[in-house]
C-alpha cells in the first residue's frame, strides 16, 4: 500500500435523515481517489417543506463532477430510498450498476422509466462472487430485511475491509429470502485482517428490545383473518414480499380468494416471481373476478399503508375502486407501521372507513407487523460479531447517528458521526474528518430537477402562507399612468374588515400613489416595483392582517 | 312537561375530530327551543389542509342565526380547544358566559384580546351552585384533567338530566385540583330520575389499560433530573399546571434554580396563582437571573412540546433565547406526548438538539407523561357509575365515536353516533336523529374570518402544488394586441427541458396566438382568458411537467 493513498467515506444522502441513501467510498491519492457509489435513493416530499415536489434525491453534484473517477454503482436492495433515484441521477454518473437479481429487476424498471440504457445493469450473485471495481473488491452478503435479496456489502480495499450493512435485521426465519447467519458474519470478521470499518444502519437504534422475526406474524394474522365475517382488506408495504405471502396464506387458509390491488404491489410480485425469489405464492384472482366472490370469502391485499392519496387504500376509502368497495361489517388491517410524518393521511383513511362501518385494525399492539431494521441489541450483536476498528453510523437522523456512535464508543470502537457532505479519511487507526463538501437536496419537480435552494419551492410556500397579489400598471410614452392600476388576488380573502373589497382598497391606494408619484419614480422600474409592493403589503396588512407575495407588472408603452 | 316540548343535542365542533369543541343543547317547542352553548374551542391548522391559516373554529352560523334563543354559554375548562374561539365568536352569539374562576380568568384574556366586553363572563362555583339558564339548570362538577378546574356539567332540563363530561380522566391524586370522587358521581346518578343522557369524551377510547395518575410521575421525573449533570430543560403543555409543579419540584429537589420560558406558560401560572388554584408553586427565577446560574444548578421549563416554531423549545433549538442556550451535555425532556400530525416539528427540534450535543429524552417508555383523558376502562367505569339511558359520544374522530358507541351498546345503553351538524332529539327513550344542519369550519386568516369552503385556501394549496403564472396582454382601442404578451412566473422552474426559459417559451406561444387569433376571440374577455390559460398550461406541461395556476390580466385601452 503506497503511503500516499487514502481510503475515504463520503455520505451524500441518508446520513442525517431516514431516506435517500447515497454513500461514496474512495481509494487512491488525495483528490484522485477512485470511487464507488452505494445506492441512489429518494425520499418523499411533504407539504410543509416541499409542496408540489414529486421526489427528493441527494444533490450528487460532487459525484457528477468527479464522474470520471467512479468505477461502479452498487445497489444494496430495491427499496425506493436506495434505488428510487437511479433513473434520474444515473445520466450524471454513467457508471456500471451492480445488484442482485431481484434488485436488478427493479433497477431496470427505474432506468426504463427514465429512458436510460438497461445494459449498464449487471446482475451479481452473492458472496463468494466478487465484483472488481478499480481498487475495490465488492461482495454482496445476503441479509434479512423487509424486501427480498437485501444485501450488505463487503468492500475490500488495499487499506482494509469495510462492511456496509445497508438496511438489515437479524431474522433467522424471514419467510422469503436468506435467514440471518451468524456463522457467516463471524467468518467475514475473521478473514484476512478482519473488519476495519463498519458503516451501519441506525434506523432502530432507539428500539430497546431485540427485533422480532417475520415468522412470528403468521399465527396472529391467521387467527385474526379466520374470525372475520365480511370482506378482509389488508395493507402493507408493496415491497414486503414476505408479508404479502404471509397475508395471502392466512387468507387462503381462511377459505378466502385473494386479490392484489395496486400497481406497486403487482410490480414487486412480478419481479419476485420472475427472478425466482418467490416460488410458492398462493393463487391470486384479478379484480374482475373478485367482484363476483361473496364478501366473506374474499381478501384484498392493497397498497397505501401510509395513507397515500393515490394508493388503493385511499381509493377504497373514497368509494369504489376497480368495481370493489368496502361495506359495513368489513375489516381493514394495517399490517404496517405509520412512518412519522404520515399520520394525518393514515388517520384520514381510518376515519373514512369508520364512516362506512368498516372495522379498522392497526398495529397498536405489535401483533401484525414487525420492523425490517435491526434494533439496539441487534446492532450491538453485529458490532460484537464483526469487531470493527471503526464505526460510521448511517441511515438515520442526527439523533440516531449520535446514539449509535455512543454505543460504539462504549464498546471501544472508534466511532465518528459523519453527516451528508462529510469526507472522512479511514486510512489510519481512527476515522478523521478531512473536508466538508456541498451536499443538499435535489427535487424532481414535474419533469425537471431543481435545487432545494433555487427559490422555486420557497416561493410556493410563501404563496401558500401569504397569498399572492398581482398589480398591473401601464405607463404611456410620456411615463404617465395610462388608465388605473389593476389588481388581482389569489389565496386572499376578498372581504375585509372595513367592509370594502380588498382589491378596491389596494387599487385605490395604488392610484393615489400613481397620481402623486413624481416622474423620477415612475421612470424607474426598481423604484416603482418597491413602492407598489410596499403599498400592497401595507393595505393588505391593515385590511386582512396578512402580508402577501406581490408580483408587479409594469408595462411601458413605447412610441411606435 | 308539555308534550310539544323537546330536548335536543347538536354538536357544532368536536364530534368527528379532536379539537374545536362546541355543543348546543336545546329545550322547548320544535324550532323554538331555548338554547345553551357548551364550549367555543379552536383547532390548529396544518400546511396540508389550511396553509397560512391562523386558527380553525367551528362554523357557528346556525347558532348565530338563532342567537336570540341562546340563554348562556358555558366553558368547561381553559384548553384552547374549548375556549380558544370565545373572543372571535362571542360577538355573533352575545350571551352571558359561565365558567369557574380559573377558566374565567383565561376566558377573560380571550375576550380582552379581541376587544370584547369582559362583564359578560360570570364566575361560577362548583356544584351545588346552580346556574339557571332558561329551562336549563346547570351545575359544574369538578373532574380531573390536565388543566386546573376542569368540569363536567350537569344539565337538568324538564325532560331529564344530562351529564356532559367534557374532557376528563379518573385521577384520585391529580397534584393540582380536585381528585376523582366516585361517591359524588354515584350521587349524581341517584338524584331524581337519574341520568337520562351522557355526552362523553371519547379521545382515549382505543387505550386499553386504565389511565395513570399524575402523581405517578413525581418519582421517575425526580430520579431522572437528580442524575443529570448539565442544564436540564423540560417541556410540557403550558396549561398542565400540575405537571409544571411536579417538574419544578423535581428540579428544586435536585438543587436547581427553576426558570419558566414562554408566554403561554407564564399566563397559565399567573392565572392559577391569582385564582387560588396554585398556592405552593416552587420559587422561580427570571431568565436574566438564570443566565448567571451554573448549568448544573439550573432547570428551564419551556413551552413548545409540539415542536411549534415560535415556542421556547424551538427557539432554543435554533440558538440563543433570552440569553440562554443549550450546550453539549445538557438534557432536554419531553414530558408530553406528540399529538398525531405534529411529529415532523418535534423531530426537527430533537435533531437540532442532537446537533448541539444535547441528550433528548422523550416519553417513549411512558415514564414521564400521563394522558389527561379517560381510557377505555375508565369510560366503562363512568358508564357504570352514571347508568345513563342514552350515550352520545363526543370529542373524538369518527373512529373514536364509533368505538365508544359500540361499548355503550354492548352495555345496553342507547348510543348514537352524532357528528357535527346532527340534530338529535333526546326527548324519548332513545336518541333520534331528526335533522342535519350545515356545520363546517371557519378560519381565522390574519385578521379576518373566512369559510373553509370560500376557495381562498384552495387557491393557496393549488399555488403551492402547481406554481402560479401571470400572463399580461394589452389590447389597443381597435382590439389589436399592443406590444407582446408578458409573463411572470412564481413557484415554477425557470429552466426547462428544452434548454430555453419557461417564460420565453410561454411568451412565444402566446404571441403566436395573439397574432393569429381573430377579432372574435380578442374582443371576448372570457374567450381570451380561456385560450391564454390553455396555452400557458400546455406549454408548462410540455416544458416542466406541471400545470400551473394561471392569472390572466387583459388590459384594454380605450380611446380617450
Amino acid at each position: 500500500m503506497s503511503p500516499k493513498n487514502r481510503l475515504i467515506y463520503l455520505p451524500l444522502g441518508g446520513a442525517g435523515e431516514i431516506g435517500m441513501n447515497c454513500y461514496v467510498f474512495g481509494y487512491g491519492p488525495e483528490g484522485k481517489e477512485r470511487l464507488i457509489v452505494v445506492d441512489l435513493g429518494v425520499t418523499f416530499p411533504d407539504m410543509d417543506s416541499a409542496p408540489g415536489v414529486d421526489l427528493i434525491m441527494p444533490d450528487i453534484s460532487w459525484a457528477a463532477e468527479n464522474a470520471d473517477r467512479i468505477e461502479a454503482i452498487f445497489i444494496t436492495h430495491a427499496h425506493e430510498d436506495h434505488v428510487g433515484a437511479l433513473g434520474h441521477l444515473w445520466p450524471r454518473l454513467k457508471a456500471p450498476v451492480y445488484a442482485r437479481a431481484f434488485t436488478a429487476a427493479i433497477a431496470t424498471l427505474k432506468m426504463e422509466e427514465q429512458g436510460q440504457p438497461l445494459d449498464v445493469i449487471r446482475v451479481v450473485k452473492p458472496r463468494p462472487e466478487v465484483v472488481e471495481a478499480g481498487p475495490f473488491k465488492v461482495q454482496f452478503v445476503p441479509v434479512s430485511h423487509s424486501i427480498p435479496e437485501s444485501s450488505a456489502l463487503i468492500i475490500d480495499t488495499p487499506a482494509g475491509r469495510i462492511v456496509h450493512t445497508a438496511d438489515f435485521k437479524l431474522d433467522g426465519t424471514p419467510i422469503v429470502g436468506e435467514p440471518f447467519d451468524p456463522e457467516e458474519w463471524h467468518r467475514i470478521a475473521r478473514e484476512g485482517a478482519g473488519v476495519k470499518v463498519l458503516t451501519c444502519d441506525s434506523t432502530n437504534v432507539f428500539s430497546p428490545l431485540p427485533g422480532r422475526s417475520e415468522a412470528t406474524l403468521a399465527g396472529p394474522l391467521s387467527e385474526l383473518i379466520a374470525v372475520q365475517e365480511g370482506m378482509v382488506v389488508a395493507t402493507t408495504f408493496a415491497s414486503n414480499v414476505a408479508r404479502l405471502k404471509t397475508l395471502a396464506e392466512a387468507g387462503r387458509a381462511a377459505g378466502r380468494s385473494v386479490c392484489l390491488l395496486g400497481r406497486a404491489m403487482k410490480k414487486m410480485i412480478t419481479a419476485a416471481v420472475e427472478t425466482g425469489v418467490l416460488t410458492d405464492f398462493p393463487a391470486i384472482i384479478p379484480p374482475e373476478e373478485a367482484v363476483e366472490v361473496p364478501r366473506g370469502n374474499l381478501m384484498l391485499i392493497v397498497t397505501g399503508s401510509q395513507g397515500e392519496r393515490r394508493a388503493a387504500s385511499a381509493q377504497l376509502a373514497r368509494g369504489k375502486y376497480l368495481g370493489l368497495e368496502m361495506k359495513d361489517g368489513d375489516t381493514f388491517l394495517f399490517s404496517s407501521k405509520t412512518i412519522p410524518g404520515n399520520e394525518r393521511g393514515v388517520i384520514r383513511v381510518m376515519n373514512a372507513f369508520s364512516e362506512m362501518g368498516v372495522d379498522v385494525i392497526d398495529d397498536r399492539n405489535g401483533l401484525y407487523h414487525v420492523s425490517g431494521h435491526a434494533n439496539r441489541p441487534d446492532l450491538e450483536a453485529v458490532h460484537d460479531l464483526l469487531a470493527p476498528k471503526m464505526l460510521l453510523p448511517m441511515h438515520g437522523e442526527h439523533r440516531h447517528l449520535r446514539e449509535h456512535c455512543r454505543i460504539g464508543i462504549a464498546k471501544g470502537i472508534a466511532a465518528e458521526l459523519a453527516i451528508n457532505g462529510t469526507v472522512v479519511d479511514l486510512t489510519g487507526e481512527e476515522p478523521e474528518v478531512v473536508e466538508y463538501i456541498e451536499a443538499g437536496r435535489t427535487y424532481l419537480d414535474g419533469a425537471v430537477l431543481i435545487g432545494a435552494m433555487d427559490g422555486v419551492v420557497r416561493d410556493r410556500i410563501r404563496m401558500a402562507l401569504n397569498g399572492h397579489v398581482v398589480a398591473t400598471v401601464i405607463l404611456d410614452e410620456d411615463e404617465e399612468p395610462l388608465g388605473e392600476a389593476w389588481v388581482e388576488i389569489k389565496g386572499l380573502s376578498e372581504k375585509v374588515k372595513s367592509g370594502a373589497s380588498l382589491v378596491e382598497r389596494i387599487e385605490g391606494e395604488l392610484n393615489e400613489f400613481l397620481d402623486t408619484a413624481g416622474a423620477k419614480v415612475l421612470r424607474n422600474d426598481d423604484k416603482m416595483d418597491e413602492a407598489i409592493k410596499r403599498i400592497v403589503r401595507q393595505v393588505s396588512m391593515e385590511e386582512v392582517g396578512k402580508k402577501p407575495e406581490v408580483t408587479v407588472v409594469t408595462s411601458r408603452l413605447v412610441a411606435e
